[in-house]
């Protein structure tokens, strides 16, 4: 049987009578079902395939769900999923209904703390710590954070309470030496120092040693001697770092040797105190692709198992391709330009501005706070900086924008992908709060293109800006039009007309245009005839035209992929307000007041009615609630 | 002349002529200055007080604004104000029309980077020093950042990368033991172990003095000796966490001494790559009730100087104080209860809890997003955490509320103090975008009282609720009303309709309550009748009876505390919206899409129409509309 012992773990309780060349054949065995079920569903494989070991060790080490496990990020859970319980499961791995690619409470008592975003995990543990100790109740807590996560300053936030307390805590550093992509950042340069030259931290053993062997001649030697031995008290040990903030450090540790995970985890049972336990692993470990391309493999699609090949059509080019290919080559022609991103080169694209402009290119790390107030210092001094963070990480730097970029008017350009709905990594992910959360702060302009071309459009534009502005745009394929060579700057606050219509206006945004421009020709062959305009800008909306859309007396629908509560919409309704346009009828469509799970997003989107077939119904409620008051009225 | 050398400081080039003994004179008479001003005006005088010789020496050292000296959190550049240009102005300090209270970019070319948050000076400063990189430019960058500051995780961000950029950057540690309470954390206690023992971090000099006087007795102790030289190397040397994280370590220096601090600050200007100069200085220096209670006189409002005694009648109960006693009481009976502060004791009221049930009190250092998430863990074991958090300060943790609070349901209570205007620490601080960035979260309620009555009500409400729950509540004074003994739960999503109306409706949120009632008892003498509703809760709104004040057919107000973009007007449009009321008239009374200038908040909401005089305007201009309309259909 080649998944005869997996086939055997309903919890984690099974890992008790394993011997340690059980244990190992498990984590093979993991390894394959990880592989076979992420070729298909695509998730995070190169995260899991390293934390097998370590994932196995904690379980065998300690019992949850009493002794709590919090998974940093949470992208790494798959094998804690596998073994506790969800195994039969797996195979649903972020489908629709079917289990998350993240720790969520509502899916196991295992899972004790949600993730999704990084660097969370040390401030959950000690939350949960400090209750224990509140309620004089005896379990461990253990954050598995990874080197990247640990660069987020909340990460470190929690490290200083942390030290401070004493409390009992164990935090395992998974320092596989990347984030997502490369780390970077001076704590990165420190771990590596500890892996590559452990020398360099043996000051005190060595001084030790010699010290025995000093020979006792005479009574000032001897003096001598002992206030050597008294200075070597405070000598440098490794994880020094970790320790002058009240951590007691264990490692490095080889993290695939079972062996050695186990020792090392049973030793920062038996502590008191704050325990880092400084583990190493590889990520992609035990598969070849993966190992030689971790980048690809943090997250992937579906692939081939025999080549790792990227499974399926390859599609139009993406709003992330088009936008990183187009920054290089507006900053080929403009100095000013910087790019900056947190940690995310190839996910936001900027890869292609890293390669061919080194030099005006910065990676801070998982550090959304500082990269947005690095553009912003930079801004001052001139520069055109260009920060690419998902719409979902900005809300990291919520203050940051408004504080640091708007209050000051400084011209940062926010490129925010992955702007909606985004699919399969579900509610923790979804980009559909940045209107919400943006459009309320003075000074920034707010756009969204309808398609990957005028995504370049609105770069170009954004760059020109003289002050804050900030562009969404979707996860995926674009659409498949043709890519203009000449950029121009579009008319800030100008929307876009596609299709005049008599009988009603849909004012959409992004790429819903698309959708709403299909069911307007579907209805248009069914005689109702409805114009179409890409609104392209959601602050400052284009009122010149929102006041000739009024006097035409039909009726408006609003579509964005964002929620209602405080988003486009929204911003319609305070334009018609303030301009005592009562009468002007309106259709809302977009998010429900609710998170969204996971799921395809064209699933997600035609649960919420977020494509044509959704638009259409809404047109012809939008017209049906028309007619019915033209009865009312020609009935009165 | 007392002020003789001051009063010739028309910039840091003055400073040039002076020598050692005139500097120190300078310096006692800022130090009057300061005490003179602030005894006016108020504002953050023992932060000053603690930077007098530091700034002086700065602006001798360094040729400012070619240097770039940027001040984190910035209420302590009032010395830096006085010294570059501002000293006519000074009196006018933190008053409407006059000079801010923080670094402003429109101030002055010496102002680089506007502050007030926390933590950010050091991503300003080196975005600032890579752009001068980048443009081939030569000048300096200095971040001037307490030790308090220093717990924020942004702080930590931008280390992390200044160290790994290794570009000149100039970070002065301004160490005076406090935050604006006395710190916490593990870092606080290793600067501590910095200051209090310098032995500590002597190992390295202790052993090579030891080394020099080993005897050379043969071949073999030679190679001992040999080895041992070796390893001290890479002894610990005082600054070592900072030196691992790549930065030159200057100090400990004592930072009332000119001379010391100039002899420093030329070695870290002569210096290259990230230098950190840790400089010990000492809140309220020079002024005895300041030095004797620096946190009283972190920031003050106008005192008697003679006494330190506050001047001025104290009024009523402020909402702080309200909300801070109450929980004393609640957490009494309620062993669940758990509060959390980001480094405000004092300003949030939680003073008396950290007091009276100090194990169930925790101060998390400047570090609002691990708070948040602390709380969260928390709230898993079944506590119940409150969160005291200023509202203009909550932004830091948006996404931790979002991500880790109301994603899971968790019931964290949210104390939005200095929620609204916030008066003279100007628009760095003023609270007005809490309800537009909180309201578009799904699982969140929010709520705002009308008195520090009807706080502690909703406080109590708001422990009683099992999911995540905020309340926002202004600076200052409560109204005066009674405090009831006894607490209730209100209702969720219930307001209070506090006077009936046949020609319209205020809708209000919080204390503007009050101004509504005034405003409508007004217009009643003036034979019109405005009904009056305290809303209470933004989310969930009081469906129920909004419902039936459409029936009323009469025009409404909405009166908020906030921007109108995304506020509590534009929900209630939504509800409007989305029951098909488009024939509802509203008139929607806030701030407008602006960043709102310092002033006292009586002023400020004179100039926007926040209070008795402009609520009774907009009423009546309400009412005007809706005439209009009669007369229109009237005249058809």
């Amino acid at each position: 049987m080649t998944t005869s012992i997996l086939s055997q773990i309903n919890g984690p309780e099974d890992l008790q009578g394993l011997t340690l060349n059980q244990l190992k054949q498990l984590a093979e065995e993991i390894r394959r079902e990880l592989i076979e079920v992420t070729s298909r569903t695509g998730g995070h494989l190169a995260p899991n395939l390293g934390v097998v070991e370590l994932t196995i060790a904690l379980h065998r080490v300690f019992n949850s769900p009493a002794d709590k496990i919090i998974w940093d990020v949470g992208h790494q859970a798959y094998v804690h999923k596998l073994l506790t319980g969800r195994r039969d499961r797996f195979a649903t791995l972020r489908q629709l209904g079917g289990i998350s690619g993240f720790p969520k409470r509502e899916e196991s008592p295992h899972d004790i703390f949600a993730t999704g975003h990084s660097s969370t995990s040390i401030s959950a543990a000690l939350g949960i710590a400090l209750a224990r100790d509140m309620k004089k109740e005896d379990f461990k807590v253990v954050a598995v954070i990874g080197d990247g996560a640990l660069t987020g300053g909340m990460a470190f936030e929690a490290l200083n309470h942390a030290g401070h307390t004493k409390t009992d805590l164990i935090v395992i550093l998974n320092d596989n030496e990347m984030s997502i992509a490369e780390n970077v950042g001076a704590l990165s340069s420190y771990l590596t120092r500890m892996r590559t030259d452990p020398k360099y931290y043996k000051g005190k053993e060595e001084i030790e040693y010699i010290l025995k062997r000093i020979p006792n001649i005479g009574p000032k030697m001897l003096q001598l001697a002992n206030r050597l031995k008294d200075s070597v008290k405070h000598l440098v040990v490794p994880g020094m770092l970790f320790e002058e903030l009240g951590f007691t450090y264990l490692g490095p540790i080889p993290g695939h040797d079972l062996a050695a995970l186990k020792k090392v985890l049973h030793d920062a049972k038996a502590l008191t105190g704050p325990v880092l336990v400084h583990v190493i692993t590889k990520k992609g470990k035990g598969y070849l692709p993966a190992e030689e391309n971790p980048d690809k493999f943090h997250g992937t699609g579906p692939f081939d198992i025999a080549t790792g090949q990227s499974a399926g059509g390859t599609g139009p080019i993406s709003y992330t391709e088009a936008f990183g290919r187009e920054l290089v080559a507006l900053g080929q022609q403009d100095a000013r330009i910087v790019a900056i991103t947190a940690a995310m080169p190839t996910g936001t694209g900027l890869y292609h501005f890293a390669r061919e402009i080194p030099h005006r290119f910065f990676d801070v790390g998982i550090a959304e706070q500082h990269a947005v107030t690095l553009a912003a210092g930079m801004a001052t001094q001139g520069l055109k900086p260009v920060v690419a963070i998902y719409s979902t990480f900005l809300q990291r730097a919520y203050d940051q924008v408004l504080h640091d970029v708007c209050l000051q008017k400084l011209p940062v350009v926010l490129a925010m992908d992955r702007a909606g709905l985004v699919g399969e990594d579900g509610p923790t992910h979804h980009g559909v709060f940045d209107i919400a959360y943006l459009r309320s702060i003075p000074n920034l302009v707010l756009m969204e293109p309808k398609d990957e071309n005028e995504l370049r459009h609105m770069l170009y534009t954004a760059i020109q800006h003289d002050g804050p502005i900030a562009l969404r745009y979707p996860r995926g394929n674009g659409i498949g039009v043709p890519l203009e060579q000449q950029l121009r700057q579009l008319p800030l606050g100008k929307a876009e007309v596609l299709r005049e219509g008599s009988q009603g206006w849909i004012l959409a945004l992004g790429s819903l245009v698309y959708d709403a421009l299909a069911a307007a020709e579907e209805l248009a062959g069914e005689g109702l005839d409805i114009g179409v305009v890409n609104m392209r800008f959601v602050k400052p909306l284009d009122e010149d035209l929102l006041h000739r859309l009024v006097a035409t007396n039909t009726p408006w629908l609003t579509v964005e992929n964002h929620v209602l509560a405080g988003g486009f919409g929204s911003a319609i309704l305070e334009f018609l307000h303030q301009n005592g346009y009562q009468r002007q009828e309106v259709t809302m469509l977009g998010l429900p007041d609710q998170f969204i799970e996971h799921g395809r997003v064209e699933e997600l989107k035609a649960i919420y009615c977020l494509n044509q077939d959704g638009i259409k119904a809404s047109c012809l409620e939008m017209l049906a609630k028309r007619q019915q008051k033209t009865i009312l009225v020609a009935g009165k």
